[in-house]
């Protein structure tokens, strides 16, 4: 079993030094409670209601920055996902996602669906995110609006992921009583359709009079919520059997890649 | 305004001329309250749980067959979707949905993606679902595994449907208390994704001991359920603007088909 958790914490916009120690609180914390996979918000080194790209240059990083070192010091054995503002060696910003093990930081993911106003401060990441092997498995990151596209989230699965990470800030929509939030939707039927598990961590907090839907959820590979965060700073923890879902098959005839119809689309 | 009637009725497994009474009566019952497009389960003609191909071959219609015009008259000038059990002029078993308009069979759509034992049954289909133009809009027709496949549900959006319509015969899966079934999870995601209205009619009754889920649901192209059938023999009805689902924008810089990244996939 892989112990899992994604720690909805409330970066405040703008303190990278304050912003690193909550980083720091939250990992430790996650790997006493015996987690194996930590994941934490997109954005969560900057926070993320940056007005312009000035801003956001302001607080980007360079992925040899030494907070990372003390980050994945912390996280020892564990595997760490956060998101941060990335000063890329081209001198141009991404919506990154650093994953940082005993090594240090071993892959960085950039963005390729930016939503909204991010389209006037990043440039869209050029590759396809990373499906990592871990000794938990194989872990596929992403971010945030990424997982609204059926596309990428198949291509992750395709390419071997048994768990899809993704810090995310999901604004708040509104929603009906007693729904999930929509985006919790999209995980729960990408992780059905796709048999793999996903683990999404939102943040918490009100930014620059932003609220955000606090909808931190794992999904287990069949399809339903097994740890949400819920409101306010939380963790939402869960222990996956990741390896599981390598099994496609929901019945004997039933087989959810291999039925795909690959000469239709 | 378009009015949408999911018949969620219980037909009797090889009952061709009693599963053909209902038919008419649920279409004139529709009509009566309104409906301009009116959807009615999966193999609807037949029943499902047929145990093998002589079985499905002896209640198999072909396309010409007059229950056709009958159902065509009663439709009069709305839209009608049923699943049927087809005899393709080619000989062999097709799981098909018929479009009934004022003027008779306006299409046959079959199944792509064949369901657990419809495989030893059923050829797959050859086509892409059809997305057909009518007064009321664009109108997608697919048949429940369908819906499973996020690259049909996109082709069909980017191929212009305003409303995707889907019979089904979903067997009942268990689930947590008070989730939505998995496959309505399902067309709540394709729904919000693709900023697309999806129409699904689910069967009541049990077949030869297999219970059905009864989840016939009228999804809004934000994602959310505006109708249920609930359990038995019921109709979920609901009036949505179809039309309305064509702008793809969700906020200024948000377009859901054109923030897809075609270079990557």
């Amino acid at each position: 079993m892989t112990g899992i958790a994604c720690c909805q914490i409330d970066p405040q916009i703008g303190d990278l030094d304050g912003n690193a120690e909550r980083i720091s609180a939250a990992i430790i914390d996650a790997r006493s409670a015996g987690a194996d996979i930590i994941v934490l918000p997109e954005l969560v080194t900057s926070g993320y209601m940056l007005s312009d790209e000035a801003e956001a240059r302001s607080v980007a990083l360079t992925r040899d920055d030494p907070r990372f070192t003390r980050w994945a010091e912390a996280a020892g054995d564990s595997l760490v996902v956060l998101g941060f503002c990335e000063l890329g060696e081209d001198g141009v910003l991404y919506n990154s996602a650093a994953v940082l093990d005993e090594g240090g930081v071993s892959a960085v993911y950039r963005k390729t669906h930016l939503w909204d106003r991010e389209k006037l401060i990043f440039t869209p990441g050029r590759d396809l995110p990373p499906v990592l092997q871990s000794r938990h498995g194989a872990v596929a990151v992403m971010l945030c609006y990424d997982l609204e596209f059926a596309e990428l989230t198949r291509l992750a699965v395709v390419g071997g992921a048994d768990l899809i990470v993704a810090p995310v800030n999901w604004p708040l929509f509104p929603r009906p009583e007693g729904e999930h939030p929509g985006e919790v939707i999209t995980a729960m039927s990408t992780a059905r359709t796709n048999r793999v598990a996903v683990a999404v961590c939102d943040r918490a907090g009100v930014e620059r009079g932003q609220r955000w839907t606090e909808g931190t959820a794992i999904v287990a590979a069949d399809g339903w919520v097994v740890a949400e965060a819920g409101p306010g700073e939380a963790v939402a923890a869960a222990d996956l059997d990741l390896l599981s879902s390598r099994d496609k098959n929901i019945t004997e005839y039933v087989h959810v890649l291999d039925d795909r119809r690959l000469d239709l689309y």
